[in-house]
């Protein structure tokens, strides 16, 4: 199937990634918020490759209303990479923002959280000298599945070139502990939810559509429908991706006519 | 002098752009953080002109360590512009992370803080279905003068391609009170703290060094010296501007040789 990855050579380009980059910048190391999901623990997994388990920082940051299995996994991941971590409960700022936060939308608290952690591991990125080392899929990013400014937000993202069954494929090529690579991915908005559930989408199914859509161009609906995928299907993901392209992009700025901004300027 | 705008012509587009915006994105209004400051104080002006007060909602968005004039000229403005405004404390959440704030270097601390502040202007988006109105001007997102994923991140910005100094002009032009107009620029970090003397540059000079750079594309340092700018000021200007090229830009994912997702996809 075309989505398959040649693994060696992929975890070979990440690594090359994480590693140039810090080379590059001058940081000491990487800092990374560690959910006991499949991405970030890829992402742990190809950093410690990269550059090394000591210029590797993880955080888990649980609210306390975080499902518990989450922070064991993550545990089980730091031990098995034999990385540092730190554990820092989210529940007094999030909860001295909301008061009573069960009468919140859990959207809304949850991308407070996502925010929340965000701005801890940049503050931890700044106090130890790193990067902040992102975590989020193609696929993700793709359907806008994740909090713009929050979980989004990172230094580099090793992994967002790879959509989600992409990053399975890898995981299983680090070794990740099984219970990651096979447990539901979920937001862990609320008690039961899962990715899948919330998105009305099976990522092996959305992967193999966006990457038609994207990878190969096909933009004939016949043609998608021929390769087996059905009206519900094509428009939730169609939705999903045009109503996102925002998350995808900088703020938009009211244009008066200026040239951009260069990202280097030479002078003679 | 040709930083000089022409104030009706501007003014006319930044309004267009914010009621357009709203238009096309079906969302009943914008939020905005008000510091008390130039950059926000002229943002909601504009956005009063453009869609009317009932469709701002300014935040004042206090630390018990902000300078308290910032909070009475936030207010003072609120009421000439007659918009509601509501007042969170943000001390809780902010202490509630570091505990002990006075041991914490105040870069760390002031970037926390912002991204504090951006995680409530969007949490309260989400509450009153609007957008966040940024208020960064183009000299501070030249020099990487703000916060990455903090008062750098908003749905959209009026503001974005107006040097500091056009941002005086058009704030005359709007009529906003003159203790703001005329008061140092500050990020509040500590007490006492100037923008101009934490850059160690006057926003007049570095306005006339940035335009010659960029909008007049001169790369020659003989030229810009001829000019009236000594080395000191271009090497700082340059600095600035080179190291900060990450805050302009997405964070930097690793390249598999995928294709960039389409903003918008249509099937035949």
């Amino acid at each position: 199937m075309e989505l398959d990855i040649d693994e060696p050579r992929i975890a070979a380009r990440l690594e090359q990634f994480l590693s140039r980059k810090l080379k590059d910048t001058g940081f000491s190391g990487y800092v990374i918020g560690l959910s006991g999901g499949i991405d970030s623990s890829l992402s742990a997994a190809v950093a410690v490759r990269a550059v090394g388990r000591d210029a590797l920082r993880g955080f888990i940051l649980p609210h306390s209303r975080s499902h518990k299995d989450s922070e064991k996994d993550a545990l089980d991941l730091a031990v098995q990479l034999e990385i540092k971590t730190e554990r820092i409960d989210i529940s007094p700022m999030i909860d001295a923002y909301y008061g009573d936060i069960d009468s919140v939308n859990p959207l809304r608290s949850g991308n407070k959280m996502a925010r929340e952690r965000m701005s801890i591991l940049f503050d931890k990125a700044s106090q130890y000298n790193c990067l902040v080392l992102g975590t989020s899929n193609r696929t993700e990013i793709c359907l806008g599945y994740g909090t713009w400014y929050g979980d989004v937000a990172c230094s580099v993202d090793p992994l967002g070139m790879l959509y989600k069954t992409q990053v399975r494929q890898l995981a299983r090529h680090y070794q990740l502990p099984d219970s990651i690579i096979s447990k539901a991915p979920t937001a862990d908005l609320w008690p039961g939810q899962t990715d899948e559930g919330e998105l009305g989408l099976s990522y092996e199914e959305v992967d193999r559509l966006l990457f038609l859509l994207i990878e190969r161009q096909i933009r004939d609906r016949l043609a998608l429908k021929a390769a087996g995928f059905d009206d519900r299907i094509i428009d939730r993901t169609m939705s999903l991706l045009n109503k996102s392209y925002f998350k995808r992009n900088l703020p938009e700025v009211a244009d008066i006519g200026m040239r951009p901004i260069p990202n280097n300027i030479t002078l003679l």
